[in-house]
């Protein structure tokens, strides 16, 4: 392998995804910044882009903000060093640590141009849409992308900024006050990082809803009570020790029967956040919103939190040692990281580590 | 008939009401008033019940807070006369003109016990859940639901306040501000409301989308944009002539296949009111919640309004001469109110006069 080149994990289609040798990415404007890659977590959409995609990798057709189609590389909840930025750079030096918000929407000078940047039509992701991503020795993004890590963040927490902002901003979304009382359904990844999300916000009791025994254990060492839906009502569990519902519930299954529980987990006048993506229609009784006042609302991503996420993680929220369940290297991501993930529930967030 | 007689509309299965003589009620308690009834309006809800009930109609069991189960006296939508009153009433005296709220709901020492006492598992209407209607000469309620009109309503606005609590409430519920954009779909009589309610809060454009063309033109008589489902794509039309789409979308026809297109309606961080009583379940695809960050919220009947309404109707605003079609005699309310509003959409609003 050259000096210009690395390697990297590059999508081709579903169930195909490469250890491949491939160019170092050239910075290709003024506001560029390489990256040096230290750690970059798996997602739960990486996930299904290899198991059922493509569904956000553009293929046959350039997305239209990386101008890049399949083969894409992936890999989206990242950290690493910067070691080079274009002349207009002001943001970052080669040497910062910084986390990657790798949200793809239209950018002029080194900046979003919306300021509700994640709800452009053009949405895409860096390691998901093209133009490069995190399971690859270096890659380019734009200044108005990375965030400086505080000195105390290690790499691994630099990784978890990305999915932790998506729970934050689904928190950030509600009107959830200190004391309130929330339920989640699903502890996967996302489902934990709300559930600290939840705490960090001052919710006064948290339910997990969740099927798989050691998940639902994370949830409850992590401070919420879990609840086993195969072995009984879990809305009526959840009005019982409430008396009458919770004051909010985030779906975080993507599960159409789901969908209706966490509705009426709910008391009258309560609060639903939809935070998963769904594969297709779900049906649900508007009564259960109409005659309760329920209020149900979806989030996409983030924006504007990765500063206040890593401000939280330096209190000591959404902990790397709670949530990483293993570290492997990039030539066993697809082993050791994708097949294992898919088969088996006891993993939570593996890490493709880059850098020690 | 003896002057302890009258007559009054009495359910007793779908298709099954009739105009009976019946006794005057008595007061029952301290806090109970008897009105001598005005003007009644036709409710959606009471043709529901008499083309397809019971729904809101206690059959075999009493409802728990009236007591009372089919046969009952219809009616909700009334004002009308006090007469007599208990010997603890203190919000009014005989001679005084009231509109009557009629919810049912945990009440004492002449007041609604819930803050939020439309969303009492106990939900109940008077003229709906028994304990006497409407569409009767007198009937006996309590201080807590009379509210003195203004002497510049008309008997007829009186009948007004209740459907017009419910656009009123649905627009609240909203957070739209003045100067926002909207959509109603259904332009029946609570849509035409909802559309009066829009204007109050100073909706700066307003769409109604309504299949019926007399409906259509109400609707843009009052002041909206109609727009035909039937003739081209609504929601390309709205997203075309909003630059994007409205910001808040109100579901007022209860059929599952509206509600998709009354959430893509909106553009993306907007907001769905969904108003309607639902037959069943309806299928959507959360993604349109999720990707575009949009939020949709149930609303069910009304509560603290009725002064709000009445000071907007002096203003102006719910006017009867838009919105009333026809007044009848309690002798005709089947063949002339209800039969002839299931058959004819140019019919909005049917008041039975009981008094000139």
């Amino acid at each position: 392998m050259s000096t210009s080149q690395m390697k990297a994990a590059v999508w081709h289609k579903a169930r195909d995804l490469r250890v491949e040798t491939v160019a170092i990415p050239e910075l290709r404007g003024p506001h560029d910044v390489r990256i040096k890659v230290a750690a970059c977590g798996i997602c739960g959409s990486d996930l299904h882009e290899y198991a059922a995609g493509p569904i956000f990798v553009p293929v046959g057709t350039p997305h239209p903000i990386s101008g890049d189609m399949a083969p894409i590389i992936m890999g989206h909840e990242f950290a690493g060093e910067v070691v080079a930025v274009g002349d207009a750079v002001t943001r970052v030096k080669p040497g910062d640590r910084v986390a990657i918000e790798p949200i793809l929407s239209p950018n002029r000078d080194g900046a979003y141009v919306l300021e509700r940047y994640n709800l452009s039509p053009e949405l895409g992701f860096h390691g998901l849409s093209g133009g490069g991503g995190g399971f690859s020795e270096y890659t380019v993004v734009g200044e108005h992308m990375v965030h400086v890590m505080p000195d105390d963040l290690s790499w691994e927490q630099g990784a978890l900024v990305e999915p932790a902002a998506v729970a934050l901003h689904a928190v950030r979304q509600s009107s959830l006050r200190a004391g309130d009382t929330a339920a989640v359904f699903g502890a996967g990844p996302i489902g934990l990082m709300v559930i600290e999300a939840l705490k960090a916000a001052g919710a006064a009791q948290i339910y997990a809803v969740e099927l798989s025994a050691v998940r639902r254990a994370k949830a409850a060492a992590l401070g919420a009570v879990g609840l086993d839906p195969a072995a009984g009502d879990v809305v009526a569990q959840i009005t019982a020790q409430t008396g009458g519902g919770v004051d909010f519930a985030f779906e975080v299954t993507g599960i159409p029967e789901v969908l209706g529980q966490c509705i009426n987990a709910t008391h009258p006048g309560g609060e639903i956040v939809v935070v998963s993506i769904w594969e297709g229609e779900a049906s649900f009784n508007p009564n259960d919103l109409v005659i309760k006042e329920r209020t149900m609302r979806g989030i996409i991503a983030y924006r504007h939190v990765y500063p206040a996420v890593m401000a939280l993680m330096q209190r000591g929220f959404f902990r790397a040692e709670d949530l990483v369940t293993d570290r492997i290297g990039l030539d066993d991501v697809v082993a050791q990281g994708f097949d294992r993930l898919l088969a088996d529930k006891s993993q939570i967030k593996i890490l493709v580590q880059l850098q020690a």
